[in-house]
Order: structure tokens, then sequence, then C-alpha cells
């Protein structure tokens, strides 16, 4: 492919595409070429040697899933327009599987009735379907796409740690061997509760999640996931008292500290959400953000939202721009930031247009029914390990292990005699990679200004032979016969034997990225070849004779 | 699985769900469990290996088909409710695949526009969907099922022959490889006409299809598409006259043939074809069956179909029951069986109800417009190769190969420039394999009466180990270390480590067929172990130290 399609809009995507490695059938639906496909399967060789090696069992389950199964669990009414749905013949409706818990639930319920036969961990390689409102970047968000899935069920919660961590060992040597640069990140857990849960992200500046990890540690987490561990210094002395302020139009944080001249750190930002449907003050330090995931989990609650203008009125009388904690309402519940104990003299909305409060001491001038891990962690913040400071990244997620417990064994009433006659609901964990998205990754990580530019351990191809001009009978001579001294010697070829110019059958090698290119040119009728390095774009001169020595030293 | 579940009809099916390889989620979906997983896996390696071999390029298109691509080729209106379809969430139509003719001829058309790029051949191994009216047999007839499907492209009609005979000693490559009794069959090409398509049937009694074969050469075809060869003796002298008998109440070959003690072979079979619309008498030998796709060919017609009575009475103004080729209305089409003609002093219908004709000769008392191959070939005949006798077996359908010729490219404009420079359509072949129906078809093949009895180089595992007590520390121990033992020589063990009497896990192993049991008994202490041989049901008695060399003979 010539040109970029328009609507490719990353650049991994576009060499993908313009190299011949896939393509689009219809929005998020794509093709792979042999190319692509040959990526793929490197792919899952490596993930499947990696699940055999903790012990699991390969299987294959249907894509056409009985609706039945999915109304069990709810998730037939829960998982919304992504669940692609059909009917048969019989008007049978069938949901077309996007992941596999309710399947494998059914399937093992049946079968597995003994505390004996567990733990027991099942995977399979296989195209799943989710209707995506906006697919984009090509394989990072498609409709039809390839995952590795697996699940594991066990008689003790014990049991299933072990797993996760065998799990988490083994996504580890997969992304290590796929020569990826990439984090085991500290995930929410969602709806489903449980604490342990990893997304494995590969950096990248087209990532949608942002990631903050520790310079000096493995620490990593999902900027929503990862706590603020500080020890704040205690307050200064020299309390002063709290004085109103006239602060006409001021309403924002920048504003207030232009106004004053102080720092956004020594002011109070103070939010109002609504909690399960009760208002809550939320305070932190004016330079800090309130992270919505934390506020629930402190309050242990269902649904967190910011409140509109209009809650924020009808619960504190106020307009949201001048609220500050001091003097509100009776039966507000109040919760801040741990930073906010820390302040001193600082500056709060009066609960009045037009005015603010400065000199405002907690615990003196206002107080909080909890003081708790509220804030995003920043970067520069130390590392919630205790290990160096934190810095951002973006990821993109090619990984989730999770621990379910229960949440599908359930409902489901998948159920097993433990070792005292008791029946018991499995406790399961499951595992996801996505196999199509990882050559996403891969492209978006091995590629430079000209092409991809894959690994020697990983790339579709060994060796990409060019003769100059396939019409030179020494050039044709010589690349048929390093095409089958090579072959022989068990490298994977691309022979580019057409009839075009040097310029663009060099051009395509550099847009295919294979490690090495071999180009048969003027001196083939002396033996000897140039070799072209993609990584580095370093070339040598060898003679056909040394090629094959040279090259082992290369690929090793 | 104890017991046989009641809707699995035949044996294969029953041992496959029993002996655990694979799962029913619903009628025609089945979920692979990892023994069955391994099986397909062993299938997909060798048909992959075969594929390679003859230049395929292996890709991956997707399942979401949009409706679009099968209206340009109408059977988005013609394919019936085979085809699963669906909507996304913008309700734009979409088929589940169940084959890709229309995906792969609009992926080239915009790839391929030179000659200088074909031929080129494009192969898949992936899941299909085809929602069958009446799933059976299990994996024989699902509507979630596996194929490898192959297409070529092509530029000239030499080409294509000459990939399609390739493909052919690929095919039978592969059924060669995998151990089983299969034949290549000359098949019909149904409505997408030309003449080269042969079908690669797996000999079984549960077969849906019944071939003809010569006992003494390769030759073999579908039933409807064998050829009758043969040369008829001259009648015989002594042509004797016509002559009317009254035949009360007679109306079959059979009943006339008793009736005036004459066989069958001595009496003429009248039928009347409704072809395309236009009634034909067809005649063949009382012992004959006609072929309606021998009279469809012969007559270069669309639709051929058996007349009914009020059709027949209204061409030829007589019952059924009473027909004959003598004194038929003027301006009906006539053709007959080139047996027909060699018929001396033939009994007849008198195309009156209760009288037939004795002494009937050809071309003397009737005349036919052509003589032609139109009957069905018979077990005895000749096999049209001219080697050998003709036998019939029963097969299951296990490939097809099929020369597309611009069938699909023509409407969906897949056209490249040839060496004029002049644009035609690109010549296509097609070729499939039901890789999850091998499996189906290899299970009907390798049984007994005590479960599955696989080869030993294509079985989901080399050696079953079974500790007769798992409890006693010398048959563990023997165990656990011939399993490290085995598994290092490269031998895939299934290791029986449970608590189950020693029946139970003998009945089990024979169930499951590997091809080697290592029974660890009563002489564990003295380092002996019985090896049984599932195929042949032999056991010896072997010593640890000389286990690795004797298997080593064994497995090859």
């Amino acid at each position: 492919m010539r040109e970029t399609p328009a609507d490719a809009e990353i650049r991994s995507h576009q060499f993908l595409l313009r190299a011949g490695y896939i393509r689009q059938n219809t929005s998020g639906v794509y093709s792979y070429l042999p190319l692509g496909k040959k990526m793929l399967r490197k792919i899952e060789t490596i993930v499947r040697e990696e699940m055999d090696a903790i012990g699991g069992s390969e299987v294959l389950m249907p894509s056409l899933q009985q609706a039945e199964l999915w109304k069990e669990t709810g998730r037939w009414y829960t998982y919304g327009p992504e669940l692609m749905r059909l009917h048969d013949r019989h008007e049978r409706e069938f949901a077309l599987g996007p992941t596999h818990e309710e399947v494998i639930t059914s399937l093992l319920r049946d079968e597995i009735k003994s505390y004996k036969k567990l733990p027991l961990t099942l995977y399979q390689i296989q195209t799943k379907f989710r209707d995506e409102k906006r697919p984009r970047f090509g394989l990072l968000r498609g409709r039809e796409f390839i995952m590795k899935d697996a699940y594991s069920f066990h008689d003790t919660k014990d049991s299933l740690d072990a797993t996760y961590e065998d799990m988490k060992q083994a996504y580890t040597n997969i992304f290590t061997r796929l020569g990826l640069n990439f984090r085991a990140v500290i995930a929410d857990s969602g709806a489903i509760g449980g604490k342990d849960t990893h997304e494995f992200m590969v950096l990248s500046d087209i990532g949608e999640d942002t990631i903050a990890y520790s310079d000096s540690s493995d620490y990593a987490a999902n900027i929503e996931m990862a706590e603020v561990r500080m020890d704040y210094p205690a307050p200064e002395a020299g309390e002063q008292p709290i004085a109103k302020v006239e602060t006409p139009g001021v309403r924002t944080i920048s504003e207030i500290s232009e106004f004053l001249g102080v720092q956004p750190a020594d002011c109070v930002k103070t939010l109002v959400f609504m909690v399960d449907d009760e208002p809550v003050i939320v305070l932190c330090r004016g330079d800090h953000d309130v992270n919505d995931i934390k506020v629930k989990n402190a309050l242990d609650a269902k649904v967190v939202e910011l409140a509109t203008p209009e809650q924020v009125k009808e619960a504190t009388g106020t307009d949201i721009g001048s609220l500050g904690p001091v003097k509100l309402p009776t039966g507000l519940k109040v919760i801040a930031d741990h930073a906010v104990r820390s302040m001193r003299n600082a500056v709060t909305g009066a609960n009045e247009d037009g005015y603010h409060f400065k000199n405002v001491n907690p615990e003196k001038d206002f107080s909080a029914d909890a003081y708790e891990d509220l804030r995003f962690i920043m970067e520069g913040d130390p590392s919630p390990d205790g290990v160096g400071t934190i810095k951002f990244a973006r990821g993109i997620e090619v990984g989730h292990i999770f621990k379910l417990g229960t949440t599908y064994s359930e409902p489901m009433d998948g159920k097993f005699l433990d070792n005292n006659g008791r029946e018991q609901p499995y406790i399961m964990g499951c595992y996801g990679i996505g196999v199509s998205r990882i050559l996403a990754a891969m492209a978006e990580q091995f590629h430079d200004d000209n092409g991809l530019a894959w690994a020697k351990e990983m790339a579709p191809a060994d060796i990409h032979l060019v003769p100059v001009n396939i019409k030179d009978d020494d050039q044709r001579q010589l690349a048929d016969d390093l095409y089958h001294l090579l072959t022989s010697y068990r490298y994977d070829c691309l022979y580019d034997d057409r009839a075009e110019r040097a310029g663009v059958k060099f051009a395509d090698a550099d847009l295919i990225g294979l490690p090495v290119r071999i180009t048969v040119g003027k001196k083939a009728a002396e033996g000897i070849v140039e070799v072209k390095f993609r990584k580095t774009g370093e070339t040598v001169e060898w003679k056909k004779e040394e090629l094959t020595d040279k090259l082992r030293s290369f690929f090793g």
C-alpha cells in the first residue's frame, strides 16, 4: 500500500497497513495478511508455552453462547450494546462471545464436583467479539479480535492466590519474551471487588491509560489506583486568626491564588460528591485532584459522582466557586485528604459569593469526619512502596489478571464438595491477554520513521533478500543460491524477486522491518553482498562464504 | 462421563463425549476439552504443513462479514437460513462467515491488479458458522465448526489446473498422514459448473454419501457422478413380433417381471421428467435406476425433476404404471440409457391401463432421440477407468476441492490486467477441509468396543501412565520416576494419579485410547511394569531400564 489511509491515526497502524500486515474489512474488523498472521502465530506460540508451563490446559469454547447462560449471571441485561447478539433459525437468542466466564462455569459445574479435582486452569486462544461504540487505532480497539483467556477454579483463596502469582509470572515472561517495554500495574477491580487485579501495560505515548510508576522499583499502578503514602510534615507553628477577605469575581483555585499572591498548595479545594445519592463534602489541597475511586472506596459506596451546581446549592446553600469547609450546614459529611491536615493559614471559599477566608486552620476553623487518601498521585510524589519517586507514563493494556472469587460460581450454581463434604461455590480467577492487540502494541514500540523495525527474536521473518536488478543474471543466480542456502539453515527469508526499482524495494524492506536485509547488487559476480541491519541502519559487505557464520553470530 | 448421552447416535460421538474430548454446549455447538483440543492442533499442524508445502500463505479473515459483500454476489438472498445473520449497534447487517469467497475476493481486488502477482494461494484455519436445520452426529454436522479454507487466484485456466492438482496431492498427503481410509471422489459441481471437483471421503458406514469405487484402481466417484462405461453386447438375433398382453393391475417393474416370468433386465423402465418445465421421456433398463443429474447434464438443463402423475397424464395421455416408449404422442422428446439399445424382445407398458407389450425391440418398435449414459452405476459394473469392478461404500466428506472459475470475480469486479494489458476477471479455485469434522471421522475410524484406539502417529498423547494403587509408595515412586523419565524423552504422557479403583482407570484408559498404557502395579518394587498396546490389546512386562529403548522401537 503506497499511501497512508486517511483514517489511520497512529504511526504503527499506518505501517501495519502500508507494509501489508493487515487490511481493514470494515470499521473495527480486520484481516491478517501473511506477515500479520505470522506475527500472530509467533505471539500465540509464546503465550501457549507460558500457559502450559504453569499447568494450564488448552481448550476451545464456542463463540455462539446461549442467551440463557448470560441471563443466569444477569449480564445479558447489563452488558449493554457491546454484546453482539443474534438469533438462530428457531429464534433462540445467542451472544457472540466477548468473554467466556458464563460458558466455562456452565461446562465445569457439570464436571467438577469434588475438591479433589481442583485447582484447575483452562485457557483458550480465540476470536472474540465486542461491538465497540468507537473502534479506533486499528487493532488496538476492534470489534473482532483475538484473545487468550484463561480461567482458574479453586477450593480455597490460598489456592487462587498461588495460581494468581503463577499467572502474574507467566504474563511477565510472555511480555518479556515479546520484547515489550511493559509494567505490571495495580488496577481497579471495577464492580467485581477483590483487591488483587493487575493490568499489564505496554508503555506508549498513544496509550489510553496513565500509569504511575516508581523510578527506582517495579512499583506501578493505574493512576486511578495508585495509593499516596506520604508523611506530610506536621503543621508549622504560627496560626493566625481567620479573616474574611473580599474577592470579587474570584472562583477558581488559580484565580484566588493569583489574587491573593499565594500558592495553590496554600488553598483548600472543596468539592461536593453525590455518594449513593447523598451529598458529601470532599476537601483536598489546591494543587491536588480528588480521585473519585478513592472516595468511593473510602466510603464503601456503590456510585460516586460529582454533584451538579444545583445539587451543590441544595446541599450547602452556596454556589460552586464560593464553597469552603468553614461553617458548613450541620449534618453534612466532610472527608478530607491527608494533605489538608498539615495545611497552615490556608485560603478557602467563605460560602458567600465574592468572599474568601484566609488564615484557615484545620481542626480549629473546621473539622473533617475523616482524613483519608483521596487524591490522585502526582509526578514527584514518593513511590508508595517507599522506593524512589513517582513518574507518569501512558500505557496500552495488553493483559489483565483478576481474582473473580465467587462472582460467577454463586449465581450459576457452580459448586463442589469440600473435604468436609460441604457444598461450596468455586473460587475463580480469570486472566486475559489481547493477542491481536499485542501485535499493534509491538508495532507501536518497534518502528521508526521509515517503518516497522522488529527485534530479531520476534519478527515475521528473519531476512529480506533483495536483488537490486532481478534481470541481471549474476544477481538473480546469487540471490537464488542464497535463498536456498539460507532456507536450508532454517532462516525464514522474504525474497523480493519483483522487477521493481531498487529504491522501491529498499523502501518496502524498511517498511516491513525484518531485522536483516541482504542486498545482492553490483558485486554479485564476486560473491559479495551488502547486509543491512534494520534497527541500527548499519551496513556491511560480507562474502557469500562467510554469510552463514556471521548471521549466526547476529541471530544467536 | 460415565453414561452415554441419549442424543449421541453414533459410537464415535459417544466415545468423544465419554472420554472427555468434547462437550456439547447447545445443539450443534461444542467445546473442545484438552484432549480434543490437542487432536485439533495436531490435525491443524498437518494441514498447515501441507498447505505451506505447495506455496499457500496463511491469512486470517474475519467472521463478521458485511452484508454488502454478500449482496454483490447475490448470496445474501439465496443462501437461505443456514447463513447466520446479525446487525451491529448501528443496524448494519452482517453475516457470520460460513465461507469466505466474498471476503477474499473483496480483499484481493484492491491488491492484485496485474498478472505478475498471480498465481496466489491463500488459506486460513478458522471457526465457521452455519445454522444447520438438523445438526447431528456431533462434530460431523455442527453449527459452529473449524474449517481450513483456501482460495487460489489465476490468470489462466492452466494455472488453475496446476494449483488444483497440487491441492489434490496436498489433500491426499494430509489424509494419508492422518491415517484415514479415504478416497478422492469425483463429485458434483452443483450450481457452479466446471467439471473438475473432488470430494475427499473417509470410508465409514455412517457416511451420508455413497461412493462408487473400483476394487482394483484408485477410481472413485460420488455415486451421483460415476460414469457408466460399458460395452453392452449387440442385441441377439431373433427379433419377434411385438404383441400386446393383458396385464390387469400390474404397474411396477417387479410386478410385470413376476407376472410374465421375465427378468427386470428384460423390461424397459419409462419415466417422465420435467426438464426446465418441458416433459421428456427417459428410458432405462428395468434393473437400472435413472440418475437425474445425468439427465440434467445430458440435456444441458438447469432444473430436472420427476414429473408428477398429473404432468405425466398431461404429457402422454397415460397413467404412470402403464407408460411405455411405443406409440408415444409425437413431439415428445425421448432419451434412453445406452443399455436400452441392446435389449431384445423387451417388455414395456402399452400406454393403456392393464396392458403391456412384449417382444418390443428398440429402433424397430420405438426410437429414442438419443442414447446417453443416464443411469446410476451399480455394484459389479466395470470401473469407468477400465480397471476392476465397482463396489459401493459410504463416505464422510472431509474435504472438497473446486474450480470456481470466474463465478465470484465477475460479479464482484475482481479484475487484473493480463500481459496484453486487457482487464480480465480472476480465475479462482477454492479448497476446503473440515478440521473439526476430521476429528469425528478419525474417532469413527479409530475405535473398538471399548473406546477410542488411536494410531501412534496421531493421538492426543503417547502414553497413559496408570499406577494401580496410588497410595502404595513403591508404585507412586516408580510412576513418578517414569513420568519424569518419559517426559524427558519427549513422550507426551497422561498420568492417572487418581485414587480410583484399577478397573475404573483401565476402562478410562481404553476409552481415551492412547496407543500405549503403562501400568505400575505389584511388581513396582522390582522395577517391572506392564505395557499394554491399545490397538492389539497385547500386554508385555518390561523392566524400567529397557523401557525407553523398547518404546523407541514401537514409536519409531
